[in-house]
């Protein structure tokens, strides 16, 4: 079946999660967090991704801005940060405006020039997807964002994927799914979907059941493979 | 209520999960180790437990033997040490044989001698548990060793904490249970159990929805909580 829908994860796919701390990190009052932000960007990703997935299996689901003020609280601490209110503002401030990886702006273009259908299905709240596509000024090439609080369980649980479906209609394998996640495009491996995984950081495979159909390092090629 | 059963959970509770690459290293062969066991046995560890929370999601549960070699693999290609089958085999057999921490056949003996219940209540299937429990020779005092195979779906899932009443009856707040890994101690809360927090890593505390009721830092202190 030719693709006819390229569905994107938004938080390390489309935009950079350790943007907000790295720019806290050049910004003046911030210092201590210019040997820091590294660590304090994984933790913080780390923690907010453990929290998803702890509260889809226990039934305990939050909104997402929640859940991403939990895992920070919890890295501000891990690295000696904690008790500065003005840098937790800033880091959440930061969260709402994300940088979009470079290449995002033409890639959408591309897509919507060619015909296909394009989302966002995320974990992160309408508000929150919001704000980042606006700030990356990409709300003309995309015809929708879908997001988990419609189900009110998070990634890589079944009936988020079912999202897309219910929104755009077709069969499973007309979706081309990308995500920068290796557990996330693995998970919409074992739903149906062709996927792709874009793998930034130059990570080992997750050993998961399900593999991705391809791995990219970036976003550059999301057209072929759109079979533009 | 008082205390009538401790449960305890056993990976990094019990038993040492650090203690099998931190023992390669200092074998003859494996001298590659010495700089990279603590990374490689943190990469180990947090790969193990997010693949059994993404199988918990998704339905797609395995054997815990089979997703401990699978963060392994993941750890072992993470810190540039794939390839070597020696190093491979002999991480997986010193994870059959792990060290209990010192102070664990002297506190369970003191429960059960106050008239406690004790078990296990773990992740790990029963042939890895009897190994583990063999080799620390603390089988005769304890009760029950109870896996979460009997239920098909990893922690913090309710239903591997409903294993304890199914075994001992009583109410949920006569067990203390105790764990060094904050998101079981906090689901198990949630579940309704009291419980303690083993800190050995002096990390923060995990911003989810339940707190345990006591922190520790080893488990010298148990026999007191529980009443004794």
């Amino acid at each position: 079946m030719p693709i006819t829908t390229c569905v994107f994860d938004a938080y390390g796919t489309l935009f950079d999660v350790a943007a907000a701390a790295r720019q806290a990190a050049a910004e003046p009052g911030f210092e201590k967090l210019q040997q820091k932000w590294p660590e304090l960007a994984n933790h913080w990703r780390l923690k907010q991704l453990q929290y998803t997935w702890l509260r889809a299996i226990t039934g305990a689901h939050a909104d997402f801005w929640d859940v991403t003020q939990d895992g920070l609280d919890w890295a501000l601490e891990a690295s000696g940060l904690d008790g500065d209110a003005a840098l937790r503002q800033r880091l959440l401030d930061l969260y709402w405006q994300l940088q979009a990886y470079p290449e995002v702006p033409q890639m959408l273009a591309d897509l919507k020039a060619g015909g296909l259908q394009t989302a966002i299905l995320s974990n992160g709240s309408l508000p929150m997807l919001d704000g980042a596509v606006q700030s990356a000024g990409i709300g003309d090439v995309l015809d929708d964002v879908l997001s988990v609080e419609s189900v009110g369980v998070f990634k890589p649980h079944s009936s988020v994927y079912d999202l897309v479906q219910k929104r755009f209609g077709g069969e499973r394998d007309d979706v081309l799914f990308v995500s920068s996640n290796g557990w996330d495009a693995a998970g919409a491996s074992g739903y149906g979907f062709v996927t792709a995984w874009v793998n930034r950081a130059n990570e080992p495979i997750d050993r998961l059941p399900w593999k991705p159909a391809h791995v990219l390092y970036d976003l550059t090629t999301i057209s072929q493979l759109a079979g533009l």
